[in-house]
């Protein structure tokens, strides 16, 4: 039976990667039937900004997203696209596997972790004040719900997924209230999975040790802007943004899922990008969806072609083209039937 | 002509650590008497915590201080004594410089930045409120004068230290205020120094470039968490806190240096402990006292030791004891005169 999903190839490289994975997909017979949206913020009444209501019921129905790049707007006032899409349809976790490629070379070889961010609140609440002319303050607001929410969907994701252990990330030395409740909810949700090993971490500690040896980590649990700093500094870790997935979850199996780099302007339209990023997040989608046979012959699909090195893009070290990297793909999937 | 320094030896290895530093300086007859104090904090007058009187009259006599590892307090309400020291003489910039050590294998070969870190606001105001139950605020606290104090310190630090570019690090995308009065404060000061390159880049987009090129890096001024955070990345980069020096400057010539790693109870008074980061702490202290030529030779004969690795601590992968890598550095400088 055919799903529908909405999909936001975004700009720059955005149309040429999204194509890619539409082929990849339909080599692999997935059985999705896609939605193309734009998501151009406008101004709704009372001239609050908000995504155009054919992205949004195409969402409300579907439920399911993947999105490309998004530029970043420039008007004054104008809110980042990707908070908005998170803050209309409420996507609590943003979840991003972080695997060393074989055949990528990186200084790492063993990192195989998930970054789960609490995606709605903390640092990214948009408080601020102006105190005194000089004087500024910004909130971060962290509530118990969000925090259990959070934590919940990290332990769950552990034992849906093999894995051994969550760490809370955190400074509740520093923030004893905020970071403190945060950490509360962890260890809370922690006594209802003791199939799961529980640890808590200094942010700055998980930094350090992460750069040292990422391999000691699995699961990691965290407030947003630290969610934000780590998700990013693994995926560079692992060759950076190019080949790194994420997802976007919120309640009731709402979820967008999308590649984090960005629109690279320099080289949109010249068949030169990596969709890599786009199609394992799509990968992340399909297993969302139920979909495990399609999405493990897709994701073996590519790390095939990355492994074998014969038909990179340029960024990964090769010379060929986007088309060329997909038609390789496709090639495997259709090979596996 | 001689000048004291109060030297705060601190708990766990932090004696003997202290000792062998001592035992270096004398061997390079560095000019320094050193006026030994403790830091336990006590109770003053209405109940407030603050550093014992004979530790607070020796550093406001000697301005400079050399510090050791300080056991975390876990008495209720007792403050951090690192956050103490900071708070008490006004350390407004921490230091850390980070540079790839021959010999001492990382996955890295080429680090050579500095950090500087705003050391007395941000969200280390330690003010929060809880709102109503299960929510709570913290409150990032960004002035204008701690913001051009740390970029001008950071931008003379690049002009005396011959080094070519100055990053700001930043959320101010998401931060719009706090961040971007602090943003707004080092463009405005990037402006005096013509000689000096600025850039600007996210907290998140630097931690995704440290991980995959650090060389592209050289000083980085930013707010208080986001020191804390990739100060400790940074050191990670080059071997961990062991081997890396720290420095808290404050007005008029007042600084207190001093090895960020912690007690190390385990192997406490076993003569098992690596002085590296406090001498190297203490060779950044030379050298802020103006004493370069001290500086260089410790510095020198301490790294000689470490490249040749016949006589190093089992962290750094010998077997070699405290005194015997002390012993051994105190030969090289002194084969030196
Ligand atoms: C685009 C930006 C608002 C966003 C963030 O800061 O969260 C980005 O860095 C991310 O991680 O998705
Ligand atoms: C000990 C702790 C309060 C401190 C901090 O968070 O600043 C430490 O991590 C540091 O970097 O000096």
């Amino acid at each position: 039976q055919i799903q529908t999903v909405t999909l936001i190839p975004g700009d720059g490289i955005g149309p040429e990667i999204s194509t890619a994975v539409m082929k990849i997909f339909e080599a692999a017979k997935a059985p999705i039937q896609w939605e193309e949206r734009n998501v151009t913020a406008i101004k709704g009444p009372g001239g609050r900004w908000m995504i155009p209501p054919e992205a949004k019921e195409s969402m409300d129905k579907s439920k399911i997203g993947l999105k490309g790049p998004l530029k970043t707007p420039i008007a004054a006032g104008h809110p980042s696209m990707n908070l908005l899409l998170r803050k209309t349809f409420d996507l609590y976790a943003n979840v991003r596997p972080c695997v060393s490629i074989e055949g990528y070379k990186t200084p790492y070889t063993d990192v195989d972790l998930v970054t789960i961010r609490e995606n709605t609140e903390g640092e990214y609440s948009g408080i601020e004040h102006l105190i005194v002319d000089g004087v500024v303050q910004s909130i971060k607001l962290i509530t118990e719900e969000a925090s259990r929410r959070i934590a919940e969907y990290a332990f769950e994701y552990a034992r849906n997924n093999q894995r051994a252990s969550v760490t809370a990330v955190h400074k509740a030395n520093i923030m004893r209230m905020s970071d403190g409740l945060f950490l509360r909810k962890c260890r809370e949700v922690a006594e209802n999975y003791k199939d799961v090993k529980f640890t808590e971490m200094y942010l700055d500690t998980v930094c350090l040790n992460m750069v040292q040896d990422p391999s000691q980590f699995d699961v990691l649990v965290m407030p947003n802007l630290y969610g934000d700093i780590l998700s990013d500094l693994c995926a560079g870790l692992i060759g950076g943004l190019g080949v790194t997935p994420s997802g976007n979850i919120g309640a009731n199996g709402v979820a967008i899922f999308e590649s984090v780099h960005g629109t690279a302007p320099d080289i949109a339209g010249k068949d030169l990008a990596n969709p890599t990023a786009l199609l394992l997040s799509a990968v992340m989608m399909l297993r969302h969806m139920g979909l495990h046979g399609h999405a493990n012959k897709i994701e073996t699909a590519c790390f095939d072609t990355i492994r074998e090195k014969k038909v990179l893009t340029k960024d990964l070290g090769g010379n060929s083209k986007c088309s060329e990297f997909t038609a390789d793909i496709c090639r495997r999937v259709q090979d596996m039937d």
